[in-house]
């Protein structure tokens, strides 16, 4: 009696995960972690008036949510001055990435990322049989000439670049981003994951052209609007480009708690503005810890800080691993030479005292 | 300058959606429903414990959901006597049949439903490029012997069984269900989409029996209990097959207040009896109305009652949208000669005397 027989694609790939959850760590200590600083999760949390929505919504879950997510595209496409149909919500940018992926790549599609860059994309690219072509940062940033110029070489049909970056936490500002949507080969999509965006600098973001086949840009509410357990991202690109998600997107795949809570979230401007200055304190506040450590901190755009630990990647491994022993989760780069680095994740004054009181500790035991 | 290359499935795949949500036709009507009655919601809500636990969580919205939905399958799997590797939740029924397509059917590959059976299951057929043979139904049921025979007889490698069915309510007793599992060819997998099935008479649901290969069974919170707008389903299968989700899936895709949600509502079985005792009030309420106008309602095992219409498509379209101008939304089986009838989903006292305020209007206009 033979079982189900899975696609050939499906088949060849790995059992592998990109991340592995807080949880999972915690299960397996048998103890939770006092300060959660491992996966970039914005600890100042979201606007009261977000919350608010999710309780009221919560008597009328018996309801889908509305598939067209009408409401929320509508508020967004007055945000950035743009029109609903170049708007598309989903489950994450994690969700519109691999929608995004199905759109486009099919077995032997050639795509082009950073080697180091987000692996959850790179989960997407195998998923669906593409073959992933990726370039060396230049210094701790994504480089944008390389990218367009593999593109190039490779007949590529998507780039993936992420500004402000993870895990580097690196940015190019806005002219530079221009040129690189300039300079995308014809036929070619560059997807531009701006989850960070509204962490980094003014002049970090270009202004959007939606008429633009090139790109297509990824917005989340997870990080400066503090609810990634509320899966909600969008996309803004061309008609054409939007309208196909509708091809294959899980129509009623959207809570229709997260949806009214990322409405809400969105018109509190006061909140994002309290937030990112919240970032803003946390950041050096990290930057401080590092250097009375002896480490160097890298520049931020982000709601993060990757520290230079100061050694090679088996060293950085040890010191995550020790920090996790003293109940601290951050995460690394996962390839050289970024993985010289760990990543701590900005937090509240409590978790980054109790990130500063392990530091040291974990420093004389990963040494040791 | 050329756009985007969309992969070759998709560029075959038609712009149309599978269902179109009340809230567009509200816009549309510029008005709202009095009643809503068109999506098999249940509109007697969740338990009092699903929304405090939603409350609760609304704080811890910035932490992403526990990627292993750990503490939801455990309580699943002492829920249903099996263990927790036989389980894979996900972002409603239809996220996890888009990912079992995905897993199992590339371009060409045969995969067998009956015809007018649930449309979102061909849609994510057709999105993965597999070729859907259709049976008829054996009168108002989906028929178990041609299913099987039409798979041997084309190769399938999956077949769609709902049980109770949707859009007829009708039902097959486990017996049926069981040999149909047994029937199915080597190499060929049922999915058993048991959506309604906490609305069946007792013997519907067979036991369970995972560590058969020939099946996989789909459940839901949408439903029974009340939770649709939450998105929350789960399959239980072979730990293989239910292994292989892990290397598509959108791991971090479930909302953290929908799996508190769950894990809340699956403990409250006194509220899912309560809701049992309502539907089946409601059931027959909209059975005594039919009737009282002539009408003859199909037996239900489910939240809706099917209403043969007493003529042909045609006039069944008709009375659809004269109850819609009404302000009752209801909907109706695709195909005939099932689009003879209109489906009423079960509501309280009021929908339900709305429902039979505007019936006999609505049947007069649409034989005038």
């Amino acid at each position: 009696m033979s079982g189900p027989r899975l696609a050939p694609i499906v088949q060849g790939l790995p059992a592998t995960v990109p991340f592995v959850g807080p949880e999972t760590q915690e299960r397996a200590r048998a103890r939770p972690f006092v300060a959660r600083l491992g996966a970039n999760e914005n600890v100042f949390g979201p606007s009261p008036l977000a919350i608010a929505a999710i309780e009221h919504a919560a008597r009328d879950i018996w309801m889908y949510g509305d598939p067209e997510n009408h409401d929320l595209k509508q508020a967004l496409a007055r945000h950035h001055r743009v029109s609903a149909e170049h708007i598309v919500v989903g489950e994450g940018i994690d969700g519109l990435l691999g929608y995004l992926v199905r759109l486009l790549i099919g077995p032997g599609d050639p795509v082009v990322t950073s080697d180091g860059a987000y692996p959850t994309f790179n989960f997407h690219v195998a998923g669906y049989g593409g073959t992933l072509h990726k370039v060396p940062y230049r210094g701790d940033q994504e480089d944008p000439a390389a990218l367009s110029a593999r593109a190039a070489a490779t007949g590529a049909k998507l780039i993936y670049f992420a500004n402000p970056d993870n895990p580097m936490g690196s940015w190019h500002p806005a002219a530079t981003v221009e040129n690189l949507i300039d300079a995308v080969p014809d036929g070619c999509l560059l997807v531009l994951d701006e989850a960070y965006v509204e962490f980094a600098p003014e002049g970090t973001a270009p202004p959007f052209d939606p008429a633009n086949p090139r790109v297509i840009r990824m917005r989340t509410f997870s990080k400066a609007y503090g609810m990634a357990g509320a899966r909600v991202g969008y996309a803004i690109g061309r008609p054409d480009l939007i309208g196909a998600f509708d091809k294959i997107r899980n129509h009623f795949g959207m809570s229709r708690l997260s949806q009214a809570a990322a409405l809400a979230a969105l018109g509190d401007r006061d909140h994002l503005t309290h937030t990112r200055a919240a970032i803003e304190t946390a950041r050096a506040e990290i930057a401080r810890i590092a250097q009375a450590n002896g480490l160097a901190p890298l520049p931020s755009a982000t709601n993060f800080v990757t520290i230079d630990a100061g050694a090679d990647g088996t060293f950085a491994r040890r010191l995550v691993a020790e920090l996790i022993a003293r109940d601290i989760f951050v995460r690394m780069p996962f390839v050289p030479p970024h993985d010289r680095c760990i990543r701590v994740s900005c937090g509240r004054p409590d978790d980054l005292a109790a990130f500063a009181d392990a530091l040291p500790h974990a420093l004389a035991a990963a040494r040791g």
